[in-house]
């Protein structure tokens, strides 16, 4: 087992996996800006080095000030957290070459899975189920026969970019020869590339998440679903676990495919496999995060397994040993809200000083915080503060006690997205299960 | 179910019945004292009324005030928490008169279980086993006589009182005689009674307690035990579940003839049955405790039940459908520390103002708090701060999250015991599971 971790993170991620180094009785060194010194990370870890000024390019991206960190203190390996070096291979490249090793998976496992086509031909090659569609359209008389044999709506993407622009619903195929048209005009001035593709389009498309953990010696286990279709611009606001949208079937057979595909990859460390649901319930692979991910405490929470000590250990080389990790040994159900300081309605960022801290307590309730009272939130970084998990015998036990909780932290001195969780959890949608991607935009339209 | 319930009581119980009440849809009153106008219980009820000065005469044990308070703000039940008026038949009969339920059992079961001669002989009549004992002795000879029967060592108690005088621990029969003498002139002076009677001694007895939950239907279910032997004189500092000294045999026979006696006693909501354990791991009554206890969470952990939501629902009259409670359904091992406002060594009292709190987070880790950073704790009342519960796979693994937990918790500007708890946790007795109530004195004794 390794005797001293680096963590090249910052904020609540840097505390979780403090933790995990405690109970495995390692020790721990933080990395800080200058604008964190300050920071919670930096008080609780066994050691703590500044590598550079607030802006991230120059301290937690900085990889050579991160690897003279480690070799200075004597850290053997380093863990990435989530963001910043956490799915850059180059990262793991460097790290191997210094005999440090990089808790994760390898820089190759990375490179595919990180790689929009080589991911999809992965997808395709282990039995992944992808989203219905075609590759590069020759004109709009292939559309419509391509579209037909998909079913509407369907989706025309630019095949040279992203971000929304080429990009046009389409409903019938009375309108595909003109959205065809502007949506190649559209591709062609902003990529340089006026290629267009189509996809079955999903209205009220919903998240899914695999889980999955693997060792170095060939065992590979999921940890069941998680449901993230509380976001806002692709960034999930609300998690919890199971899927109050997935039946025990699905469930069963989605993770023999996963498994099967992770294992045939040799896939190692931890991992999560992004699904789009539709509005039957069939999943369509989106793509793998090849790190830990913020929403893992949910999993924790149903489980039972200490993901990032296993983790760690996978990393370090041991023979996992896990409980029974099958779906009906999975106990009640957790929800994760995401407290980020920002407006709640315009979601404009509130760094600033934190005048009052209190997070809540009691029975079901978990906080993992990177924050505390008299802290400045630096500016330099995303808004995350803390994150509530909470835990019931059934999903609306869970969804009670995070109504308690939300109401029971207190954060003064910047805005919170507290308000819009209030507001999420009032939300028939939300508490009937059948939210989608879509129904933070709504809930924000209507106000609160 | 009840509409709204007054609490009365304060601090970290009132803050967990607030939270119960919340889950069950609920309304909750708060009742404070002056000194506690900005206490936290009061910033989260939904309403609050202050019903007297600070003293607890005034105040929190202040009947007629209580009852106007529920009448007042319309309530229709009353949980005592634990303390205070708790286990006060009287208060109980108050509220029955009111038409106001008293979320607790039977005056006639607090009156039984109360008294010590009373409840001496329900234990008698239900088989509950004693500490093997005489009567009132004639004299030194009949003394010896008795002494061999139980078998040394055996310990002197005088029949008029208690706190230690007229108290001997005697190890053979030579010793007898004149402890005899001594602890009847000790009696006598102390207590203007000269009447001795005879018990086994336990040199390191072990504090065993089982749970105890029952409905107004007749079903009646044993939560498991919690061993709560870290005591300093009698005040317990450190509980946990399962006991480490506990066989599955004796905790399965135990748990039957427990709830065979509150059946038979047609006993309702929550209770303890405390026992002593001797080095063999018998197990001998001590007393009923008719009331929630301060240790109930490391009991929620294991079982996941809601112990306190379980017992307003009995108190409500409801039938009771808990999950499987047998021993072989609980998960894993919890632990909990007592963090109270006082010097760590001398156990002075820390009363003052919270400059800085921050509790400790993460997987595993609930924190159940009466207090805030910026609140000034009163001197008026007991010293419990807040409890950090801990639960792991294993007892290790409970202990190493507790020994983080602790790292992590700070409390600036009064004197607490967490360095205490420090110490305990690196104790090689309890570590080993091997404590008894002795332990404490000896970490003390040698410093930390």
């Amino acid at each position: 087992m390794f005797k001293k971790i680096l963590i090249a993170n910052r904020g609540e991620i840097a505390m979780r996996v403090i933790r995990a180094c405690r109970i495995l009785g390692i020790r721990s060194v933080a990395i800080h800006s200058e604008a964190d010194a300050g920071a919670l990370h930096v008080r609780f870890a066994d050691e703590a080095v500044c590598i550079g000024p607030a802006e991230a390019a120059k301290s937690y991206l900085n990889v050579p000030q991160i690897i003279a960190a480690a070799e200075v203190t004597g850290a053997d390996a380093i863990h990435p957290g989530y963001g910043f070096l956490s799915e850059n291979a180059h990262f793991a490249d460097v790290c191997r070459k210094c005999r440090l090793t990089f808790i994760g998976p390898t820089p190759e496992a990375m490179r595919t899975w990180g790689d929009k086509v080589a991911a999809r031909e992965a997808a395709v090659r282990f039995g992944l189920p992808l989203l219905p569609g075609t590759g590069v359209l020759k004109d709009a008389v292939e559309a419509v026969r391509e579209a037909d044999k998909i079913g509407y709506p369907v989706i025309l993407k630019a095949a040279g970019g992203g971000g929304g622009r080429g990009m046009r619903v389409v409903r019938n195929a009375d309108e595909l020869g003109r959205a065809f048209d502007s949506a190649t005009r559209e591709a062609s001035s902003a990529f340089k590339n006026p290629n267009i593709y189509l996809e079955r389009y999903i209205e009220e498309p919903r998240h899914i998440e695999f889980q999955v953990l693997a060792d170095q010696h060939g065992q590979v286990w999921t940890l069941g679903e998680r449901e993230c279709s509380l976001q806002r611009r692709h960034q999930k606001v609300v998690e919890e676990a199971p899927s109050p949208s997935m039946t025990n079937d699905r469930r069963i057979r989605m993770s023999d495919i996963v498994r099967h595909a992770m294992r045939e990859t040799a896939y190692t460390t931890l991992g999560t496999l992004e699904f789009l649901m539709d509005e039957g319930g069939e999943l369509y692979f989106m793509e793998m995060n090849t790190r830990l991910q913020v929403e893992h405490p949910v999993t924790e929470m149903v489980t039972g397994v200490d993901v990032v000590e296993q983790q760690i250990r996978a990393a370090a080389g041991e023979r996992l040993r896990l409980p029974d990790t099958r779906p009906w040994s999975f106990r009640g159900h957790a929800i994760e809200c995401r407290i980020n300081a920002e407006d709640p309605r315009t979601f404009t960022p509130w760094p600033g000083l934190i005048t009052e801290y209190h997070a809540p307590g009691g029975g079901g309730v978990r906080v993992d915080s990177g924050v505390y009272g008299g802290w400045r939130v630096p500016s330099a970084y995303d808004a995350l503060l803390a994150k509530v998990i909470t835990h019931g015998a059934t999903r609306a036990e869970a969804i009670a006690r995070m109504r308690c909780a939300l109401d029971e932290f207190v954060i003064g001195g910047i805005r919170t997205n507290i308000p819009l969780h209030q507001a999420l959890l009032r939300e028939p949608e939300v508490i009937e299960g059948r939210m989608s991607t879509r129904t933070i935009e709504r809930v924000i339209a209507r106000g609160f």
